[in-house]
């Protein structure tokens, strides 16, 4: 990188143009009310001078943006649905406005604009990259990878040997099995035997990890007692409905998220099951948006969503900044994982 | 990260081709007026050195990043809680992935952070911005104006003579007048003598346009018949009480939108008010997830929010082309004014 000093000025630009500075600046900055001639005569001369507008040129020099992308790899239906995007991305507002850098986030239709994505990371705007919510078969790890910016991961990713270039992935998560296991022993202590699991998304280790949990505590329960959702309310209704019909006699659910929950209490009234009486049910997230508002209130396994959000912020920052991201002492892959803590309501 | 030494330079492909840096650029970046020799022995250079465009110093000359910023000026808290705000993001995203233009939300704390913003969208990092919930005070405009980006707003912007050099900005908006004639119309022909008036956020021209057509029809209304809301359920609970206490005899009351009729129902219904034989109630928006929910479901002003966000980024995607973005017919400053329409449902 060569010096400020010899580097060509705008003045220099429009000396050579034969124009005024402010006509090369609204040139180089997209502005329109530019002549086509007279705008390609300051193009030529940004081009013969190699010329570098000053922002670009500033973060060519410091490498620095002052803005992190956020990357949810869900639908933007999804991200708007469910509140616990919006609570995570409450805590990296925060963190993020207090150290001045601009929060980005990359909304996309589906899972095949991540390229695009990618390409955007890769193209020198951010200092680095949060993602959120990946999926086994995903691309963007790969693409994140290639587009070579610092990032930090909500949720332990799902590959298995760790990233192409075995550096460790830093991420943030919860002790999903450790709080399913709680979640499952607590309804053992109430006495029931019948207890069902309704999954999270399965393409995802968040959902794979509470079921690791429940068979930790139900290593007898029968598959028919296992239904597979998606995080979804409508999801946690299709799951119960065909729970009931399979094990009419099950008298208790964890269910992998409270959406889920949600939507199996709105089935097992319709089907004029009494909650907890009947059926106890659990979920998994303590989103007060929704576990106080359910009918009954719901008991769940609470992680500290916004804190998740900050703390990947704190971790990214830092790893911006040139120092390294603290691996957290339960886990030597560079992720930190968090405590989870269940919360009684009247539902269990 | 990859160091970028290792990385061959674009002088070194001048070098190596016996070229200048400028003719590099122009055969890199797909540009006529380089003879076919030259261009060949450019081409054979880059090949050969593994050269790789910079993506950054690529979209400096080509002037293209295939993203647009989406601005709304509000925080980041009520961008979440306001699914007014995600059902534009739907239109805007459906449209520009259908163009591989990537959408790039830029979320903030608060008023505080957007000189920030304007910084990034000066920075060179997006084609476009497009930009809503403007509230007259806000130095937004000013910041977008200095950042020389193609810019339509969602809203009428409510500076007084347009913007500092009398461009005139692009927006979309919805006849916000006319529709508030139309549901103030509709509650006297139901006989209503006492109708109320509960205003959105007065610093936005939305609700200022709404009060007029209020006012329109209800010339003689005392001023206790009209009560400042916010745009949110929390500011038509505190205005429902407040009209409550001045008029106990109010007999109609039309809000500024779905979120605030929906505050006022639960007011009266505390009051013991029935909804429409004591009180009718007519909000704006029609925003399913609300006006559909409420009890009872709400008669209300429907605008079509995604197809609001679909044009406006299709505008703005013209404007990026070099085309220009085509005024409505109801405006000629550039202004394109949707329709309204009445829907009728139970409160009124």
């Amino acid at each position: 990188m060569t010096g400020t000093a010899s580097r060509p000025t705008l003045e220099a630009v429009a000396e050579r143009a034969g124009v005024s500075r402010a006509t090369v600046s609204r040139v180089v900055n997209g502005g329109d009310g530019v002549r086509e001639p007279l705008a390609e005569r300051v193009r030529r001369a940004v081009e013969e001078l190699g010329y570098v507008p000053n922002q670009a040129a500033r973060s060519l020099v410091t490498r620095r943006h002052d803005a992190v992308a956020v990357v949810i790899a869900e639908p933007e239906t999804r991200v708007f649905a469910d509140p616990f995007f919006a609570l995570q991305l409450r805590g990296i507002s925060k963190e993020l406005t207090a150290h001045d850098s601009q929060l980005v986030l990359l909304l996309t239709e589906g899972r095949d604009d991540h390229a695009r994505v990618g390409r955007y990371l890769a193209g020198g705007h951010v200092d680095g990259a949060l993602v959120f919510s990946l999926h086994l078969d995903d691309p963007l790890p790969g693409l994140i990878h290639g587009a070579g910016v610092p990032t930090v991961f909500g949720g332990r990713p799902g590959w298995g040997d760790g990233p192409p270039d075995a550096v460790p992935a830093v991420y943030v998560d919860c002790d999903n099995r450790g709080g399913a296991r709680e979640a499952v022993r607590h309804l053992v202590g109430l006495g029931r035997t019948r207890i069902a699991h309704i999954t999270g998304a399965l393409d995802q280790t968040s959902a794979v990890d509470r079921l690791d949990g429940f068979r930790d505590v139900m290593a007898d329960a029968g598959p028919e007692l296992v239904v597979e959702g998606d995080f979804t309310p409508a999801g946690g209704e299709r799951a119960m409905r065909e729970l009931l019909e399979r094990r009419p006699d099950v008298d208790a659910v964890f269910a992998a998220n409270d959406l889920t929950a949600a939507g199996a209490l709105r089935v097992l009234r319709e089907h004029g099951r009494r909650v907890p009486e009947d059926v106890a049910v659990i979920g998994f997230d303590d989103m007060l948006a929704v576990a106080e508002q359910t009918d009954p209130p719901l008991t769940t396994v609470r992680q500290d969503i916004e804190g998740m959000g900050r703390l990947m912020a704190r971790l990214l920052l830092r790893r911006i900044d040139g120092g390294v991201a603290e691996p957290g002492p339960e886990d030597s892959s560079g992720g930190v994982v968090l405590p989870t803590a269940l919360v009684r309501r009247a539902s269990a």
